[in-house]
């Protein structure tokens, strides 16, 4: 294909695009098919020769599309949100033309400098503490990862660097292996599994503290588990504090838990992968206090700020991060590295090449605006409000946790099993799409606020839905109570 | 911006795209620009107000072209290839408007499914034995990592579990951390950074094999070191070996390495990250010979298969992989994921989130055939032998490593200060851009075959260019020389 060709398909491609989000609605949002749809429909080869993109595009809409969960339908209330916007689109195809890897500075001077000054630009939005911006010539400064997982994982690997040297300074005869036997890092149990999966892979403990009945991590928890660990010879290092959990949305308490970090000398990562594109607003920024304390932060504007995946933000306060990946080869040397001047990201993340990602970020606030973005995640907000308050109208729900942002936590009163048939037969019907969580061994159902074009119609509208179902299955139980009965 | 305008923005995006590239020899391909020349330009803050998309393109010229190192200008011969094709980007266009999050089968069924089918295509052009392809209920099967970094990171980890459960399995008294200190994982001294950079986050120690005067990792350096650390008490477990060094494009002996690690138990990890593409030739095929011997394999399609970062493709025989990783919070579950008839990539990988990537391949595969990806290798091959043959016409210079596949390694005869002079000159003149490597200390000068519209004729003007300032540079050193003498 040549460049021609490629203007005349990739406008026909900019039209399916247009037409594939602007008739999302009319698609039903969870696919029919069942596992192993799709190899049947393929050739078990690739062609010999080339095929027409008529032939391509064709089978788009014949073998792909009947398999797509439609994450971007105005009835998808699963998961949380995934980002997607026109603005960010557009520069997602100007990244892919760029198509430079941006592991140094030289490898694209561009994609270094832009990344840096964009993180600048959202961490003011949210008004974050000056340790955490690059600046003219910072300690600080952000990084986009691909996702919060690689955050949180990074965070720990420097944690652990940090301290292992740190003993090691003290004690040279200390072998890295018997520093990282006795490291423990802590989670909230409410925290994503993502946090678990890091400790895995980097072979240290991690420590569930108990969450308080707003499911929130607290002082005297972590207090507690830090000096029962102390006393056994374990050595505290980490702790992740989550800002809305994935679950229920609840959030640490950054002010009661940054103090005892700073007090004890543990790295302290916030993870606010899902709510922090709400603290650009002034009314949400509240939930960020005692950021000051952290020594890392994360969130995903992939998730709620209107950027495309993949674009997870990270700041860390100061350069530890860079001393746990620091690997110079010749061939990836140049020669302003050591000036002082650049970033060269490769020490900033565990891949090595990386996308032109900031010209999402770029394109996305300009073309909407602080304003624009704020006005969109009230309206989110907003729904979730209206949602919850449709659930509390009906005696028959509850609602299980506080709504605070676009989740919505609620079930039927009785059993776990009441509520997981009424979420089956939700799902069975296809008209919405909802996941549940697990609080305190209840199975809950989670009503997330997701798609950009979500509205308060649909929102009323699968709420009707819901009820329906609902009656449907409390028919149902009273039908086979009234059977034992009998 | 709204779907009509989106018709309009995206259609001048695509003649943006394809007007750079059809124009992009025009352009300078590395920049004349200085650290932190970027962060002046811009507002120090993002807009309350929407701005448009005229004043954004507009900057895109003015702000970020000025800063790109072009890797796609016929020009540039640093690093390795990185891919870009008019259909990958079309596919890439669809994936953002598709915009699921593919981590589980059922947040996308298509997602995964075509990725599996898609690695077994590719697995077949590479003629992979049965054992790694996914088949109709194959154990093995193939994933889309993000670049081979994290194939390398993933594939220890996975070795890291395995060895560690047969451990405690045999001595359930021994702890993870007792364990990790005697681990020790292999890779010749010609493996990437990256390899270095997998064993520093597992936490366990990564010694260097002596290669030999091919740069090549063989059998007797290998048995030596195990036999070494073994007898020292301590618990090989994983070796990488690499096809396609990125100094010199060397290659590990496979036939050798593989029994070995055959015998003892190891798990044989083979990165061919830039060379793997090239075994869809028959004639490059041989260069693969013994991978049945591996336990996992990666190469990037993203390099040299026409599939635009990122899109790093990577096989294993077993499902060991998803042992090490393996997480179910409730909001991950569905019903589908105990069947054994579907993958959940989240357990293949290290970020939970991922891109509907394969529709790159899809498109690609399709829209060239295998025949047109034949061809588009053998040109850069054939690319390459002409630019040795050039040099190998100048008494002054002198090639460093067998010329296999698309990188050339050449010197000036003399010492690595002339060499770095004249690689100095060369990029300062900014028409062509290259990176040295250190091949056993000697300063060498790296010529790869890179963009999709390199023709011979910029082959030739490049090494005229080159001639030119190597007579530059060689006046200079005979003039200091024959100062000194006065």
């Amino acid at each position: 294909m040549n460049a021609s060709e490629f203007r005349r398909r990739g406008k026909e491609m900019v039209d399916y695009v247009a037409d594939y989000l602007e008739g999302i609605e009319g698609r039903q949002v969870f696919p029919d098919v069942d596992p192993g749809y799709l190899r049947p429909l393929i050739p078990t080869t690739a062609p010999q020769e080339p095929e027409t993109f008529e032939a391509i595009i064709e089978d788009v809409e014949k073998i792909i599309m009947p398999g797509v969960t439609h994450w971007h339908s105005p009835y998808f209330f699963a998961y949380f949100p995934t980002a997607s916007s026109y603005p960010a689109m557009l520069a997602d195809m100007l990244c892919g033309a760029i198509g430079c890897i941006g592991f140094s500075w030289a490898a694209s001077p561009a994609c270094t400098e832009l990344e840096t000054v964009m993180m600048d630009w959202l961490g003011k939005m949210l008004q974050l503490p000056e340790a955490f911006l690059a600046g003219e010539a910072g300690e600080g400064g952000g990084v986009i990862q691909g996702t919060a997982s690689e955050a949180t994982l990074v965070a720990l690997l420097a944690a652990r660097t940090k301290v292992t040297r740190r003993l090691q300074a003290a004690s040279p005869e200390l072998t890295q292996a018997a520093i990282m036997e006795k490291l423990v890092a802590y989670a909230s149990d409410q925290a994503h599994s993502s946090v678990e999966k890091a400790g895995l892979i980097g072979g240290v403990r991690l420590k569930a503290i108990p969450s308080d009945g707003k499911f929130a991590m607290r002082a005297s928890a972590l207090q507690e588990a830090l000096e029962r660990d102390k006393a056994a010879g374990l050595i505290p290092f980490f702790v992740v504090a989550t800002l809305g959990t994935t679950s229920c949305c609840s959030f640490d308490n950054l002010l009661e838990v940054g103090p005892i970090c700073h007090k004890e000398g543990l790295w302290l990562h916030v993870d606010a992968a899902y709510a922090g594109s709400a603290f650009i607003c002034p009314e949400f920024r509240h939930l960020l206090n005692g950021v000051e304390f952290a020594d890392s932060f994360n969130f995903n504007p992939h998730k709620w700020l209107l950027v495309n995946f993949d674009c997870s933000a990270m700041w860390v306060k100061r350069t530890d991060l860079t001393g746990a990946f620091r690997l110079d080869p010749v061939y990836l040397r140049h020669s302003h590295q050591d000036s002082g001047l650049i970033t060269d990201y490769r020490h900033w993340q565990l891949p090595l090449g990386r996308r032109f990602r900031s010209l999402k970020m770029w394109f996305v606030f300009r073309m909407y605006g602080v304003k624009g973005l704020q006005a969109y995640i009230r309206k989110h907000v907003q729904l979730s409000h209206a949602f919850e308050a449709l659930v509390r109208q009906d005696t028959r729900f509850e609602i299980c946790a506080e709504v605070i942002l676009g989740l919505v936590c609620f079930r039927l009163k009785g059993s776990n099993k009441l509520n997981e048939a009424l979420l089956e037969s939700i799902n069975s019907a296809k008209k919405i799409h909802l996941v549940p969580c697990s609080l305190r061994d209840r199975f809950v159902l989670r009503f997330a606020i997701c798609s950009r074009t979500v509205e308060l119609a649909h929102v009323q509208l699968a709420w009707e839905h819901i009820q329906e179902m609902a009656a449907t299955v409390l028919r149902a139980q009273g039908e086979e109570k009234a059977e034992i009965k009998n």
